[in-house]
């Protein structure tokens, strides 16, 4: 009767420990796809030198922690996260999810597998991510939010399991691809941080991929070229064309680019056109815009051919949305569906092109 | 001289009068997507005569104006949009411009293209939807907010251009689809109203589709399956599953489809699995809930088979979402590449089954 009693209190009392989540700060795991290490905060893109350099508001941009991923091993039956974002921005065209929340994902034979998104709140953030898992060893990552800085980032596992650096290193760290561009690289407008193009491409090639997207803002500033040149990439891709005006890339382009080539003499680099906004079918301004600057881009990469520039590529636009008009939430920033179709169009372009 | 001053004087007021919007009361405009016209507030699904009866949030998610669309032409060069919504709702796992937004498509060569979305602002809303068209005459559709209820709408155009009732009948309303069930039929998550898939789904057959999603109530609630057999549609899409439990299903599904049998003796039904809900990899819980409830959805369709029900089919929802595990933003609710996925699966069964 005795052991019968103290059996039932034991059960009792690993079941109320069971059901408690224990958070570990997430500093101590993997960060993937930082383009620098020199930042004072940790989920941030571009390094502090850049603060008194660059223009405010992409200095800003680049603590979003866009195309940021931590790596950790667990056996929990639970993940949790509890993050505190920076700005706590809402965006009338993006789920929170996206701009501010959390996406998991579990490594099944090489895989990476969707497990789910944590949703956020506000400011400070608690959601279980997924529970009721049997409690076997995965390895996982954790996408950051694409839209506003995580300033602190805790993950919760239950209290009887146990979390650890991740065991394989995938997606593999060395020579990642570099992604320089706009609003559409930095995630606008996918429905959860996994879903940015270069977030879906990093799965697939299991390989590091490093967003340097900024909205509004990829106006081919020279300090970020500096930090592009920094990293020794297997592949540079520019899609800055959505930003840059017909003069900045007339004027600015070539010596972006040579920023880069100085530093790589060898490195593949790809420059992507203007997307065909769908909405160009009805709006003649932003029509012409889109022709007016990809044609501005083609003298631009010719009159780099003519010089004998190697390892340079332009790829076009004209599939990169699909043809049924339906990838976009606003006619500029592509969903999922959009994202989806972009890193299809991409995947054998880059797997062709990296060295 | 004098000419010449009065020319451009002349210019100049036609320009100001030229960038003035007018609006116009979409209330005179033909409604697409209504089961009933027995409702005081335009915008909504449900029948007046429901308040008293229905349960109160089934009651207010027929306030929601899912799947309505508003019908008009106009040579205008500019659509914009006021409206105001009843709640000015917030969720963090779907865009404010699905929630309670606008979104416009044209018709052309007999098909509909995305034109683009009226992004609101909040309770009160005014949108420049598309500018700088050519002023030539277009035949429009203005899908309204997904899960908010649109009070007021009225639609935009420049001083010197008409909007007039449409010419073409299109999407026909004769024979409608009837879709009946849940959160993801009223469009969760899509990125804005026309990615619902009844909306996509309407598109590409050219008929309406009326859209009787109630977020977490489709819980085959008897009075909503009379509305639903009032409409002589020309197919019954009964998609209710993920809200109802077992018991639910075990109790009521019966009896709610014998209401629209009765009703409609020879009508095609289709019945449709509960979605793999992509968490159920990994979530023990949900995995058990999704086939104990398609376990007794397949009872339920094979007790009616055997008394000899004619025109009933059930759907697998085994590739309703794909094989990637990509297309939800939380596990459940379908992003547009889950829409889009899942219209895609539907397309060829509807197309056969209806009559």
């Amino acid at each position: 009767m005795r052991n019968w009693i103290i059996s039932v209190i034991l059960l009792f009392f690993s079941l109320i420990i069971r059901g408690q989540i224990v958070y570990h700060d997430a500093s101590i795991f993997p960060l993937l796809g930082k383009a620098t290490q020199s930042t004072t905060e940790r989920y941030a893109r571009l390094p502090d030198s850049l603060k008194s350099i660059s223009r405010k508001p992409l200095w800003e941009l680049g603590q979003n922690s866009a195309g940021l991923a931590v790596r950790f091993r667990s056996n929990s039956t639970t993940i949790a996260a509890k993050w505190e974002v920076a700005l706590d921005r809402n965006l009338n065209h993006m789920t929170a999810t996206a701009v501010k929340g959390l996406d998991l994902y579990c490594l099944e034979n090489g895989k990476w597998i969707f497990v789910n998104s944590g949703r956020p709140s506000g400011k400070k953030n608690t959601a279980v991510i997924i529970s009721h898992m049997k409690p076997q060893e995965r390895e996982y990552m954790l996408y950051l939010s694409l839209y506003d800085g995580v300033i602190s980032l805790a993950i919760g596992v239950d209290s009887l399991s146990y979390i650890l650096q991740p065991a394989v290193n995938l997606p593999i760290q060395k020579k990642p691809v570099v992604c320089y561009g706009t609003s559409i690289l930095q995630g606008g407008c996918a429905s959860r941080p996994g879903m940015a193009h270069t977030n879906i491409l990093s799965r697939w090639f299991n390989r590091e991929f490093i967003n340097l997207g900024f909205s509004g803002n990829g106006k081919l500033d020279y300090e970020v070229a500096e930090v592009i040149a920094n990293v020794d990439a297997s592949l540079y891709v520019l899609d800055f064309v959505p930003n840059a005006t017909v003069k900045e890339i007339e004027e600015k382009a070539d010596h972006f680019y040579s920023i880069i080539r100085k530093r790589r003499p060898d490195s593949p680099i790809l420059f992507v056109e203007d997307p065909i906004f769908v909405h160009t079918r009805f709006d003649q301004v932003i029509d012409k815009e889109v022709k007016d600057k990809n044609k501005t881009l083609h003298v631009f990469f010719e009159s780099l051919k003519k010089r004998g520039e190697k390892n340079i590529w332009l790829l076009s636009s004209k599939k990169m949305l699909g043809d049924d008009g339906e990838a976009t939430v606003d006619g500029i920033h592509f969903t999922d569906l959009g994202f989806m179709r972009y890193a299809k169009l991409l995947y054998p372009i880059i797997k062709k092109r990296m060295k």
